[in-house]
């Protein structure tokens, strides 16, 4: 490919408008995450409690900017303001919850417009983290860990208020924590954000902004379309555990057990101690 | 009754003073309530702690206020900086729990008191709503959810804190999630912030300003007054059915079950499964 | 000694540097209490979800300032800017998580050395308490329950945070209330508050500032010294039970009980009905 179209394509994708299409494609797949949340129940669920079901529907889609804004200072509420994404999120709930025989929820769930929506979506999350990324670091030009940590959650909020969102449907699953089993899309995000960080504040990435941006769409939409197309679920388990045996304890912890002495010790008294 | 004399009246009500009569009232409701969800060990909670229960009774007092100004972005605490309020609130838990041979608990559940202190919390509550919807107006001028859901909290905040409130008490009860089966007083906070914004924002109501609100406040207390009297507990119950059976899939899903097939397919397919 | 000198040691220690030495203390308590916190599964935990775990150290640490700013409306995240607070505090959690052999742990564990950084502790805590309530009367002038409140937070929020912290690591214990039962730390932070809102607001105290502030550190210090080494625990408990008896129904209670009648009637009645 000529890289002076290649650089052209990616200007265009930096610049792409995400209203309606792409808040149309994060909607519905909110709203779709939020009914196979509910499990077989979900259709009565929605009969009985139809406002518990929307507002948890409005915390998934408007979950990013929400946490982000309460974690910033700024109003909880203020994503609301905009009343046409609210109406667009409105009507895709009610098409995916409300169509007579189902229709809309089977229209979205057919595997042809779910992968359009998903490469949606992801273009979306691209967006997204870049935004809280730029937020973040006008508020806090030298807190590294705030840019990214914004990034992340506005990137993937859904994630993080996923026992939010169930509390309002009245469930309750503290073990459901997002940090305890992060899932490829908080990681994919939080590696966005440091390439978002390294590309803004320092002088190691000599791309051009446009170049770094749509890299990072091109590696959100090819692992969605891998996880829905080839069941490729986290990519990034082997370097973790590279990093976790050399950092976090696991060498030293083998070391030690086969001396049979160290780091376990006080565990295994305290065991004893149980018995 | 002559009708100047009814807009004068009417007028006298929105300029109501509500320090401190309006505020006792209010704060006693609010402690009975504590009371009252404590259960049968309310007296020995008190007095193993006092502290839970003062916060958790002031939680309850000012929770229309901390909830909205949270979301709002504005000062979780600031409605507490009004130290007359919170002097008033503090003697009204204190008379309701801890006078010698209970006489305020017994004062206060005492029916005709109880009666009146009903209808002056509706009046506040009526004042709360209007103030809530006014403020999210001013802030958002063109989002009426914000200013629907802003009323709705200032008016029944102690609804939707419940679950908070209980924490502190060191009870942990999900499924009392007020958006899953919203109570009365919810329902009629919705309908009168739907009216403050078309009589605000709109040119739909054409009666005067004091009139609206002044209808509103008797609706508050008709509707209260027969719940404490009559028993009629939810007067909305049948314009809900007929909503939830045109829009929300009631008359679909018969139909559907009627043909033995759509929309509830995959849950039976589901449920086969797990058998 | 010397009242001079003693007024003068005083003032040294009101103007003491707290970067980067009472940081250090500070957080390597945090982090044992953390490991505590988890039980004899700490290693295996901080080895299986190492994110989660510095997130709730982190959390700890940085425990008062967050809840504060959330509840006086300022940006939740603000106190991780701090970028040279966080590496300590991030250095500090790996070298009591992971160093080989637990070195780091089992030093930090070492009596001589706890007792030295509980000190120091202490001494940042009093700095914490005054720096909370002296922020909160510039936003509340008038507001004594907010900077009571605000001082407690900040001296003891981790406290408070310890059902934040727990949920991060997918544990959810709702009766670990620190309103249910407050530990001597919330005691004593509320005294101290107490004592530099009447120091600052009224002319009670006539000593001059850097005495009494000097007074709270020595009993903050002196009480968590015999607590390590002597096991007392909370020297308040005596001022308790006087204050609850004369002013928390306990003499009233009593004399009902003696006259077989007054306000445990309804408990009774209660309990009777559930036999």
């Amino acid at each position: 490919m000529d890289p002076e179209a290649f650089l052209d394509l990616a200007n265009q994708v930096v610049k792409l408008k995400m209203f309606p299409y792409f808040d149309i494609a994060h909607s519905v797949l909110c709203a779709l995450h939020v009914r196979e949340d509910l499990g077989p129940g979900a259709q009565a669920f929605s009969r009985k409690h139809p406002m518990s079901c929307w507002l948890s529907t409005m915390l998934v889609v408007f979950a990013g900017g929400m946490l982000c804004n309460g974690l910033l200072g700024e109003p909880v509420l203020a994503p609301l303001k905009n009343t046409q994404q609210l109406a667009v999120a409105t009507v895709v709930w009610y098409v995916i919850f409300y169509t007579p025989f189902d229709i809309g929820y089977k229209a979205a769930k057919f595997l042809p417009i779910k992968i359009v929506f998903s490469a949606m979506k992801e273009i979306y999350r691209c967006k997204k983290v870049y935004d809280g990324v730029t937020h973040a670091a006008k508020l806090y030009p030298n807190a590294y860990i705030i840019m990214i940590l914004i990034g992340t959650l506005k990137g993937n909020g859904a994630g993080f208020t996923k026992l939010f969102e169930r509390l309002i449907r009245g469930v309750w699953t503290p073990t459901a924590m997002e940090f305890m089993q992060p899932s490829f899309p908080t990681k994919a995000c939080i590696v966005a954000s440091v390439i978002f960080v390294l590309d803004k504040k320092t002088d190691l990435i000599s791309a051009p902004h446009a170049l770094v941006y749509f890299g990072i769409v091109i590696f959100f939409v090819y692992f969605k379309l891998s996880s829905l197309l080839l069941g490729i679920h986290d990519p990034f388990v082997p370097f973790e555990n590279l990093f976790c045996a050399l950092f976090l304890g696991g060498i030293w912890d083998a070391l030690a057990k086969l001396f049979g002495r160290g780091g376990n010790k006080d565990e295994k008294a305290d065991a004893k101690k149980k018995d």
